[in-house]
């Protein structure tokens, strides 16, 4: 497999993914500093300007909620994801869709606003209320959908390298971590995993 | 089993599942006229305030693509979703997530912008760019990820009623679904179902 990320953005819950999983794949970064995501080779291989991207043996996926479950269902012996319990499994995946639909989206307000708006001052507008809404998407997360001490409890599933992902963006985001202790301390647990280590070095996170 | 869901909105998406699986369940609409969704009684049910919301027999579930791949997994003689084949149901994951993080929340900005900003002139200039961001999405969509006569090829998925639900949304988002034919044949070919005319009924769409 070939996987292409960008640093520090949403490609590393991926990244540590593929790592915990133990697939055999290349990196590949794309550098968002010269906008590589819009060149027109990356074009070729994913159409969204985006990342991540993995190639694999079937074709190419997008999308961190779809990359996530494909890999624990390629592997399924690293217990990734409660493959054959339908209502554990929908939790896992009702945790993955609020993290990208909603998390990841209001973050998005403070550093891509332009895809929304075209002038400045709604975008500063949208800045304005980022520290809101990740705190009370933080909120939520904490007190209704974490159990702890892995997001799902006892078992270690692809839902924890997302929001490690996640979390490491909210001091930039204006929130402090330290606010929401059981997620303060599911970071450090991860960084304690060597596969979380060595992504987190690649990508200064 | 009990859903919750509101006219019109993308509860539409769950609503055609559960009737194309033959799932037993009853109905509750919620009155988002009367912001019903903000009641004490519903938070009890869904923390975030939204629709849909499926009370199951393990527990509550929330988030459209969780419950549609939760419906298909239940009633696998439905053939709704590629269940042992990891890369095509991430090829269904990806479509479904590109939906709920991507076009979801761009046509969102012109109902709900208040999730994002406080100021109405900001609220405005999201408004603006709605027709410029839904039609990209749908341009994406036709071009790059709709296989047909289904969203998957052959077979119908659950992608199938998620699609619908949105390409209903385009004509308010001022976007006319006629400028993508495959996905507005889509649309009408959806239309023949009986699952798909009982909830459109309901649902006035």
């Amino acid at each position: 497999m070939i996987f292409y990320y960008a640093l520090k953005t949403v490609s590393v819950a991926s990244h540590i993914t593929l790592e915990e999983v133990g697939a055999d794949y290349e990196e590949r970064p794309i550098d968002f500093g010269n906008a590589e995501q819009r060149s027109e080779t990356y074009l070729g291989i994913n159409p969204k300007g985006r990342v991540p991207a993995l190639v694999t043996e079937g074709g190419i996926l997008t999308e961190t909620p779809a990359i996530l479950l494909f890999l624990a269902q390629c592997f399924p012996e690293s217990g990734m994801a409660p493959l054959s319990d339908p209502f554990a499994l929908a939790k896992l995946q009702e945790f993955n869709a609020y993290l990208c639909a909603t998390v990841h989206v209001a973050h998005a307000h403070r550093v891509r606003g332009a895809r929304w708006v075209d002038d400045d001052a709604a975008i500063k507008a949208m800045q304005a209320k980022v520290p809101q809404t990740m705190g009370e998407c933080f909120g939520l997360l904490e007190g209704e959908m974490f159990k702890g001490p892995w997001v799902m409890g006892e078992q270690y599933t692809i839902c924890d390298p997302y929001l490690f992902t996640i979390s490491n963006w909210l001091e930039g985001d204006g929130v402090d971590l330290v606010g929401f202790p059981p997620i303060a301390a599911h970071n450090q647990r991860m960084r304690e995993r060597p596969a979380v280590t060595r992504v987190a070095a690649i990508h200064g996170v």
